[in-house]
């Protein structure tokens, strides 16, 4: 945690433009709503605009268009979250990594950790697998055979990386992450399934973000593929062989099935189904619970989901949504099923 | 585990009003379908109504309202189900909590722990976290710093607090979920993500559950925040500095996205997906796989789920559905987008 | 890993019908777009078959229509991807399984651990738990009481048995899956919510497969059951007291509530949510993200998932899908609620 500092600092450092007293001492960060005299806070989701007039905090982070209705000092950004993102970093605690392998750490005897790697308290680190420099490992994580964990990344505590998984530089992955288990590949044969061996791998980009509980399954034949700063929040599920562009970033509890290919720089909501072995392009928006079924192009912005209604309503117009289809095959008695 | 006891004695326990035998000695408690002459049973949901005339339970806990049909010996229940729930936890089998760290636990200098609470085996507690008397944390957790457990409560197994979590008293937190994860903050900037620090906590409220695998993220500014009595599900996500009123109960896999307020005795069914930033009111039913994306007052129920249909007829009504538009429009040329 | 074999000895040991060289060496596995000619790959999803022309493998496996077209070796099977799947596993690597208890698992004293079994690093195995011949227990899998792990059965890491689980034989649990867990299971009196003990447990056939992070909860009164050769992929939540008949497979991220009952030989895409206390009978297909909300006769293939459109357009329909109700009571004003 960073000692106080003053706002005409602030500005000087990260090159945004002082309007109030460049002497004000800055000790922390806050909300327009709840934020106290010593903290900075900041301005970009129009949704909050409303909360600006009453705010207590010393200072505010905006974009020029606002600034006139700041009733407080203010640093004028082209990028208000960006601007704060690098402020708030200031002040957040700072985390020791001591390098070393924790005692209660079973490190078994092939496996090739960097002097500078920090191995926490009851990880496994199985024969065949590689810790680089700088890399921390949280308690209770789990690494395969064949995994190599890139310099400076970091596994918060009980991550799992089950076989063939490789992690660039600087990757953070959050508890509970499963990478590099199964896919899920079945062919179903005299009455029951066979099992298809899973003989690739998992390859996560440098910068890469990995959310709780999310699973990155390794791929069949080749590899599950995350490209540079791709960021997957909590609960996703990647099936074996995806693709995902770099800079592309996925809200919590999207699913993707096997050999899907996604653009780069997309950004898909929550909630988010994408079918198998199809094609999003570059730069396409997804909107939350929507389900991808076939190939879309980008860039653009697709949807599916339904806004909740009322029930009884939401009742009425299911009935009648199942009688279009009804309705028309009356009119039209001949009509051919549509397949599109 | 219980020794057995008379319906009578259930009766004066639990202040029901019996219809039968009241030196009747239950051993047991058991289903309307399976169940057998020394246990006891409930009626609640209707939909098991025709069950209640072939059963060979000893007794069944009912409503007056069914008690006439009932063949066995009986206890009337304003709330049938309540009354077997308690009736039930005398059968439960008894664990045995010993206070004490396990020797292969983990404990940091700095942990503050009490003498009467429970820290199992292969545990990680780390320093500045303090667990409270009689608290149970059971095999395999990982308590970060600045955590918090609360007087009576019990972590299962494989449970992960990250940092600047408090639980209250008597929380039940079940195996793999994970509390107090970064936020999902990133700003866009120059080309790429920027990691928006994610500075506050998770606080939760007494008499609280979390199911399994489910993931709560910490605030950025401020927590996020479960009141008391409120009951999740397995594979839940909630997102950074989401509130969640007392005494909602929320069904599995709904994911709740950052800055939602959700009221108090709300009901949201399995499959929920709730927007960013927006309010549900108290006393709000949602129904399963809906889509909430903007607030909801309350009290009131809401939908946004589509039935499964036969599979060719579906088809066609997703055709009728994208000609409802089209039509619309042929009808209307000049008509405006409709942006409700 | 298998030493090279060649086409002729493949062809011979599984029963295909060659077409070319039978002295041709097939060292490893590959894809029809990337696979070199020391390889042997698989067509059977049409999708792929315009990359067979130009395919550098040494061999394909295909079914008898695909044929004529290769331009290279093949091999012709009735079920080409199962021919595949028995191959490629000549050529997984090999994994050592070496029975006997790690130094630093954690085995109570009442713990009955077949001398056969392997218990990895930092196990708990808690009293009352058994594990059987030929199990293998990866790394910080925590076994509960009154567990049983059948024969040949594999927990691969960080795997949860909470309590009165029954694997059978041969069964393969993925990371971070929770079984046994407490079904959601809540009575509303007095203002709060009061727990229904959860006095159930979890049976789970020989041969299933159960995928990452899914969460199988246990019974109320009586069992959660899978039948034999169940295969769940990741991230899947079951109810308490549900029951999947043999041979059924369900993709990613679907959900089953409470006693719904699922048939045999079903396949369930990604994303699906069954409702509780309904059936869906036996040879049903759902397709991805719908729900099911009533029960649904087999044989048969439903559906209810919208694809994703252009989201100006979907926004469109969204409103005129809202106007059918309007437009139709003002029509009917009569008109009584459908309840449909």
């Amino acid at each position: 945690m960073s000692a106080a500092l003053t706002l005409g600092a602030l500005a000087q450092r990260f090159d945004l433009t002082l309007r109030g007293d460049a002497g004000r001492v800055i000790a922390g960060v806050g909300t327009l709503a709840a934020g106290e005299p010593g903290q900075i806070g900041f301005l970009a989701n129009p949704r909050y605009r409303r909360e600006l007039a009453d705010t207590r905090l010393g200072a505010v982070i905006l974009s020029a268009a606002d600034a006139d209705a700041c009733p407080v000092d203010c640093l004028i950004a082209r990028n208000p979250y960006a601007g704060f993102a690098r402020i708030a970093a200031l002040f957040e605690p700072s985390r020791a990594m001591t390098p070393g392998i924790h005692p209660s750490a079973v490190v078994a005897a092939g496996a090739d950790i960097h002097p500078q790697a920090a191995i926490g308290a009851l990880c496994s680190i199985e024969a065949g697998a590689r810790i680089e420099a700088g890399a921390e490992i949280g308690p209770g994580c789990v690494i395969g055979p064949d995994c190599v964990v890139g310099a400076g990344t970091r596994l918060v505590a009980r991550v799992t990386l089950v076989t063939r998984v490789t992690l660039g530089r600087r990757v953070l992955v959050h508890p509970g992450a499963v990478l590099g288990a199964d896919g899920f590949g079945l062919a179903f044969d005299d009455g029951r399934w066979l099992k298809v061996p899973q003989l690739g791998g998992v390859r996560i980009g440098d910068d890469c973000e990995i959310g709780a509980n999310t699973t990155i399954d390794r791929g069949a034949l080749g590899d599950t593929v995350l490209e540079e700063d791709v960021r997957l929040d909590n609960q996703i599920q990647i099936g074996h062989n995806v693709r995902i562009g770099a800079h592309t970033a996925m809200a919590g509890c999207c699913a993707v099935a096997g050999s899907a290919r996604i653009g780069r720089h997309c950004l898909i909501a929550g909630g988010v189904g994408v079918a198998g072995h199809l094609e999003i392009g570059d730069r396409v928006t997804v909107q939350a619970m929507s389900l991808v079924s076939r190939s879309l192009a980008g860039p653009g912005e697709y949807a599916s989901g339904l806004p909740a209604a009322d029930s009884r309503s939401w009742r009425r117009t299911v009935a009648r949504l199942r009688r279009l289809d009804a309705g028309a095959r009356r009119a039209h008695p001949s009509s051919e099923d549509s397949r599109e």
